[in-house]
């Protein structure tokens, strides 16, 4: 069963710099996370794809690492991201050094043992994921509440959106999560 | 009334790159499109934006730019985001040469005036945008029907998938559509 | 295409007083507005929607007529209303002296750049629309502290309630707005 | 507790037409429907709403009596009015001389004991309740696969979009359902 | 027509205990509810069945029975439950001894005629049956308010529960409700 | 963190033969479940909820254990139950002999590496989880073309309407998952 249901280029077909940040993420985890393969029939895209998600993933900021997979995680379940919430799962358990989390928050993520201010946090992202045309003021005076600064809650939106984005283009394309995900950071 | 709930930085303190690309939309259009002011504030990310966009927007393809342009107006709707609904309806008004096109997809796409091959993408693009965990290869199928190729099928999904993102982005920042663009290409 | 599914009579077919009410809108719009000649197979009806219509948008009271067709233009496009949205668009632009006011309810009223007293209308508007099981005193105390009477209140529902009927006739009869609409009032 | 939540006019101070009709239901009936009594608060829309009403419930055409009351009383138990569901819930009972019919339809139709054609009227009649913008040429033709003529598939639709108004008057005004009509038509 | 589209077996080829609650309940209604009939399919989970039922509903409690009736009417109608809606609905007539309690519950429980301890206790079946992921401690805070204890709280949410299985075994079986419970304590 | 938020007994208050199932269900699988200690709050109804369990998992049958479990996570994911998804995901991986299968059906069940017969089966099960008042002969004949049995019919809905009423249990009571599940199963 193929990874996609789009053609998946080789990889000595690629361009040089596309082929590069693969064998790099190969390296680092060992294995070639299927959203790469999947994304490189459209070099371009894919490139556009990265920088975006390194820009919110990757940066220093309010939120911590494991935080922004928290947002990853819960809003893909609502989703129904089958890839997103596999290998995101994956990068949660061992950026928050807790074999449940991502469980937790996939299923229910109001019966998560997560902090009041983490609650506010996913609140506010499940909202933009999932009714963006809602959003209000009202919204932001709560995450302010819980402290919140005025770049932590432009994160909490961006990274909600930007995986409204991967979410559907993993659904569309039928992208299957690696078998390595699944065991990840279970401890 | 401000054009976005976040800071919007001065043109002069931008970096360079971005306030070229500023720069030239203005001399384009007349004015400065204020999705590219609201981005601003995130110069990375308006860069990984604005690249994504010109990949799927700008390029040679099988859907014409009038067509990727109903995409966006007709799943921007669905999704309530106003900025996207107001400046894209005026491109798609602009491309298509046609005055009433984008408010007949942005109200009912269902009764609007398009070929049955444009109601089969807009039917695709609409439940990639709205139900994307639902999308099967029975959808690929209706849109192969259609005579559309791997290329386009593709398109359409990535293109309901990126304003999924920009339709979020624009509502959590409670972006403001410029007022020229209301009346553009009404004829 | 036709302009409704349903046969349309002519004009010279239609009963006196239906010409005549036919014949008066043309005289002041310029043009027949397609819902008079959807309608128009139907006399009986016809007669009891104009009166009911009139009794509701015409009459003194204490919301403008341009807050009338806020109404209007908010709830239709929640119901995917495409000829209320285009035609009621244009004479919101017009009472309102507003040319961009109607693409704003339309796309997302709570973006709009509206009174928090029509905020309130709207939002009770909306509910009674599409929500009206739920409605209770506590909505009715939301608009009393906005300062609307008990008059303006069975106004608002009744406006909402008038046009959830009208929205589903032309739905249901795929009745097309004519051209003449999409520009008017636009400044 | 009062039948309305607006103000109830007394039968002696209402217009002289207003109270004939009145009269006359009442000696028909036997008591007062409550939907006069809420209704002639406004004694234009009271005249609209009678007129509208009898034109699609009172005159000939190929719908049986019955089967316009059962349209009503599926679509009011969809739209949670109480008012329509218990009063024309009596008078199906009584078109239908079937004690059962009326509590079948309200509480789930698709298992009521109806024809096949009286099935796909009402699945119809709840798609222009419900989801009216989805209407298209294809839910005509399984009517007309079941005999139903160009006349009867607009009165299907037109009353079940006159009760999509009257159910939100009602849930609005928080209309009670007189008692009489609880236990009439049960045999 | 069948009570279940599964088969129905004979009182007669019944094991001897389920044959024997069969006839005590025939004894006391004069009829048998049809419900025993079509679980009596399975034997098994006859008996599972009706012993979580009789823990629930015949147990001494806080909740008065005609209460626990209420519960149950008010969510197989959001449920759209046919037989559960007419057979509690009986249940509910006569225990609460009011001929229009169970109407108006069944379609609208927020404009029945009820004390506002009801209202909350339905509230919140109501939202174990339709929305149990959501329920927090803040429902259970404005149980406590009204006056309900921990052991009330539980009855509630079990009932609900209960129910939400029962209703999906009614509509996936198609089970009828008996005739003779249609008009059973109407009075 | 308690693992209900209703009182949790000791299991030397707890009845005997309740202290026995306790006991030999700890002795099979190195702990006790939470399942048990919350529902033992009620020993009647873990009584019944046990029988009911065992009446349709644990009895031979034309679904494997396998399949039944795959209902379990399917449509608990749907209702968002973390009790559920976790604890029989796990029961899942072991009986499937499949570390993967858990999380790929709890995520998007049509995404899962399950045969035709196994999708129907799961469509079948979400229908009656989700929507069963929509369910009608159409459904059942898909199952038979798949080869499924009358019996196997009942059983897979019968097991979506268990868990509906499980799953509802799990979210009010809001039962905590035993660490230990998350991983087993896992290879």
């Amino acid at each position: 069963m193929s990874i996609s249901r789009f053609p998946v280029p080789k990889l000595e077909d690629l361009p040089e710099d596309i082929r590069a940040r693969i064998l790099a993420v190969q390296e680092k985890s060992g294995f070639i996370p299927n959203v790469f393969l999947m994304l490189a029939y459209r070099p371009d895209e894919f490139r556009a794809f990265m920088a975006y998600h390194d820009a919110l993933m990757d940066k220093p900021g309010g939120l911590s690492k494991a935080e922004r997979e928290m947002i990853v995680v819960t809003t893909s379940a609502m989703n129904q991201c089958q890839y997103c919430v596999v290998a995101h799962g994956a990068i949660l358990r061992i950026r928050a050094k807790n074999p449940l989390i991502a469980d937790q928050v996939a299923t229910n993520y109001r019966k998560a043992e997560i902090t009041p201010r983490q609650r506010a946090m996913l609140d506010f992202a499940v909202k933009v994921s999932r009714q963006a045309e809602a959003v209000e003021e009202a919204d932001y005076a709560v995450l302010a509440e819980h402290g919140f600064s005025q770049e932590d809650c432009w994160d909490i939106a961006a990274i909600a959106a930007f995986f409204a984005m991967s979410n559907r283009l993993a659904n569309a394309t039928a992208l299957k999560p690696n078998p390595e995900f699944y065991a990840m950071g279970r401890g």
